[in-house]
């Protein structure tokens, strides 16, 4: 696709990763790594280069055979590269030196970001000898969080100073000789984060913002999108492409790792200037994904152009890393679970297992986030069955789970009525459940109650509304199950609004109406709907009406005996 | 993943994106093809045969290194299979040798299937000869196909017989030395394709029904799914798995190529024991796709399970073949323009480029095949405009292309009353469009019609309504735009069941609601809308209060100079 080769310094899972994007487009790729590195493993050139990525030989010869360099980890040496800026003008260096520079240097990245505005953590530089962590101690007061400057990953080079009592103690883990800085502990409730892609000309295009769990300061699981609501995600998207504009220019892509405090305040916590762990996701979700992102833009080759090109309004999966298991080769068994399961994919990357070592990662896609969950449940071996995660979907909490009946309602005020209806369901021993469906307010959750009722074993809907009242009609629309409307009388109109709404359906889609605040009578229509094929609900029917018949003939013997005026 | 090591005959592009697929989850590869085969470029293993893969020397030093054979291309020598399989009882080989054997040579794959009633076009050998190549046609009618048995591929080996004239040609064509078949003419309307997985248990899962387009001969397009009725689709699976179903065990992927008659009849034309040109669409539009499905399944890892495993509700793509151009490069003029457009993805085989050679595939996904067919004309260079492609979606055919009022009606009985507002509308030279959108008839139309408003750059929906009239509150319950509601008036209740159902919206969704058969004002309320922030319209409006005002001091005036009694 285009003629430049791409020199990519470090050849880990991401750098595998890169490797198999470049491929897809016949861009060609050199790796300067240790012999074996997984991103050699894909790409069977004899240009590669052993040795280190901090080596300046090694890098001054991956740029010899290279058009372009990128990295896929910030621990380079940023002056061999800013050298090799100067000396060669035909190599062009994405991200630029200088921004890796910026951000290797964690302090020097947070100065960089308070000086253009970007909000973050309050820092400090701590001078590392006892005294001088105390004193940081003091002004930023305890808890704080004591971090080494450069060479930080995956939680190592952070410290939880709780208070001067483990000062001694911080110090010793994180070396008495490594540059130091401390943060001060910010209570957030998420951690949020965001892909951001730079082109050679400077455009930021961003992918969704997700939410990362990390378990051992190790990312675990992310979601994407962010369990939070779209305002949040769309602030959380805009502080990351403002944090990404504000570094000096070259193409790239950033990891921006964000907090989330709970007075809604958006913090910046860190940039990563390469593919990051929290945009895998975006191999499934997304249509070009972050290791395709970043080889286009450091070529210059085109970006999607438009609204949401890099999501699909349907984005909605997990991912899971896997990282070795204490047994030999026991994080395995997530993965064949989730081979099993539908909307999993599996990316192993080839390297050799060890506690906690990221060796793969797992993606989830589903039609909703609930689903991904069921799916990531099973895949963690939480949820028994694989049945209940290919379901279309898990009941919503109601008196049964298997229910054959369902009740919506459009609001909570509809309750009182439709409860007389749920209460002869329960008296004929039909497995119903009840929930708030409501057409104005969630309309795709209706959707997909409509849709997916059949697919639960559901028979019948009985649904009830009051006022414009569309939620019967519009659940018809959408499945193909016999629905039964009542119409629930407001507080105006005597609930004629809602009779008419939901009894003058068009020509095609029935709603089959009871009288106003009768769900009486729709349970008992949908009892006889289940018994049309199920003999024991025709059985217990007809013993209804003989009982409904005896009330009545007692009625008439007790009229005609003690006749009308002592009646 | 499984510690099962891969050999597969041939590495052409079907055995690079098998590689690929097998990377990801830790499975090794080994390749017999000629040096420098697209699949070992992906793979950087020195175990790698050079070689031919009908060759027995490679095949047995393959089997040497693997523990499961398997085959991108199904021209490979079966003897030497069948050998090895039984000299060699470790190495399994899928699918198996028989089976490749039967579909290999298309006259006897034509025959099993007939004897396993799988309908198939009515096929005979044909003698090599004049006289014999005429006994065919005199039995099979003119025009008829002429067919190599063995060897045929993208077109090559087939012969369109007019008439008795070209007989001499045909033969020439085919070459005299090619063993024959011959098969009836089959009148089709369109060719249909399922991508069929069979494990080693012998259960098959199918991936969606698809149409293909041809050109030359050569695979061009491809849609998924089939632009054809659901129950055809469904039909066409069918026939598909039983056609596996039906070949010896042996785990294996299938590509069933089928013609769709006239008269909705289905036949298998032919079957490709691998993976399949009209199977591509799965790397984007499946979870899991073909490639990743025959590793797993020759390798005995699971695949997914469960209803819709292999693909999802939203399946939408169309596969574009990059064939390679006249000029040199040429083809990739596609590719750059793929990389702009939404949705679209770019997979090269690092193929040197030859006129009409398959050197890559575009992939395409969208919310609707409309959408998928949109960017694919712009990738084709039948759109000019980018902008025209990256837009949520056309607008629907109206007055204008850029409109600012949406008008929607239920029904287009319900057009007399909503025209008077668009006469309204025009005169007031607001560009607005018209359409027909179903609450209850299309429901998903609507939905999607609400979303996408906005994007368009509507600024205001006029929906109208009768009955139950659920159109105008569903759209607002689904758009942030304001809905004004036109009830009308049905042949029954008087329009009052569709003002109630209209009006009576509960809090937090409003519409705006006019008079019963008002759609005059609904109009002239959208105009008001606009002219909150368009000065013109404001202006506009004004001038029509003048003029209504005008109209009604006239009235009065005469009223006031004639006396009620002479008015």
């Amino acid at each position: 696709m285009d003629s430049k080769t791409v020199g990519i310094l470090g050849g880990g899972q991401l750098g595998l990763m890169l490797v198999e994007a470049a491929n897809r487009l016949n861009v060609k790729t050199v790796i300067l790594d240790a012999e074996g590195a997984p991103a050699k493993r894909i790409n069977a050139s004899e240009a590669h280069i052993n040795g280190s990525f901090k080596d300046a030989e090694g890098v001054s010869k991956l740029a010899s055979k290279a058009d372009v360099l990128t990295i896929e980890i910030e621990h380079v040496n940023t002056e061999i590269l800013s050298d090799l800026q100067k000396k060669n003008d035909k190599i062009a260096i994405h991200p630029s030196p200088e921004t890796i520079k910026i951000i290797q240097d964690k302090y020097t990245q947070k100065e960089y970001l308070i000086e253009n505005n970007v909000a973050v953590a309050e820092s400090i530089a701590v001078e590392n000898t006892i005294d001088g962590i105390k004193n940081a101690g003091s002004i930023l007061g305890y808890p704080f969080l004591l971090k080494a400057r450069n060479n930080a990953y995956d939680g190592r080079g952070n410290f939880v100073v709780k208070s001067e009592a483990s000062v001694v103690e911080a110090q010793a883990a994180l070396g008495a000789n490594t540059a130091l800085y401390g943060e001060k502990f910010v209570p957030f409730v998420k951690e949020l984060a965001v892909m951001v892609v730079k082109d050679i000309k400077g455009d930021v295009y961003a992918y969704p913002t997700v939410e990362t769990i990390h378990t051992d300061n190790i990312c675990h699981i992310v979601y994407a999108p962010a369990r939070v609501p779209d305002s949040t995600q769309l602030r959380a998207s805009l502080l990351a492409q403002d944090a990404v504009k504000c570094f000096p220019k070259g193409a790239g892509i950033f990891g921006v790792e964000m907090f989330l405090l709970n007075d809604g305040q958006l913090l910046v916590n860190e940039i990563a200037p390469r593919p990051h762990n929290s945009g895998h996701y975006t191999i499934d979700a997304c249509v070009t994904s972050q290791f395709e992102a970043l080889i286009r833009a450091v070529t210059g080759l085109p970006l999607p152009k438009g609204f949401s090109s890099f999501s699909t309004p349907s984005t909605n999966a997990i991912m899971l890393n896997v990282l070795g298991a204490d047994e030999p080769d026991g994080e395995l068994e997530y993965c064949k679970r989730a081979l099993e399961t539908p909307g999993a994919s599996v990316y192993l990357y080839g390297k050799s297992s060890r506690p906690k070592r990221k060796v793969g990662h797992i993606n989830i896609v589903g039609s909703s986030l609930d689903e991904c969950q069921r799916r990531l449940d099973y895949i963690l071996g939480k949820s028994l069955s694989l049945e209940d995660v290919t379901q279309a979907s898990k009941p919503p909490a109601g008196t049964s789970t298997k229910p054959l009946v369902g009740v919506i309602m459009g609001s909570d005020s509809d309750l009182p009525v439709m409860s007389e209806g749920c209460n002869i369901l329960k008296k004929f021993g039909v497995p119903f459940e009840v929930t708030i469906v409501s057409a104005h307010r969630t309309p795709h959750r209706m959707s997909k109650y409509a849709i997916e009722a059949p697919h639960r074993g559901v028979k019948v809907i009985i649904a009830g509304a009051g006022g414009a009242a569309h939620l019967p009609g519009m659940v018809a629309s959408m499945t193909p199950l016999p629905v039964v409307g009542v119409p629930v009388k407001g507080s105006r109109l005597d609930g004629v609004d809602s009779l008419y709404s939901i009894v003058q359906m068009p020509r095609g889609i029935p709603v089959a109406t009871v009288a106003i605040n009768n769900s009486t009578n729709a349970a008992l229509l949908a009892i006889r709907i289940l018994g049309a094929y199920d003999n024991k609900y025709h059985k217990l029917m007809q013993e209804y009406a003989i009982d409904l018949e005896n009330q009545v003939t007692a009625k008439a013997e007790k009229l005609e005996t003690v006749g009308y005026e002592n009646y």
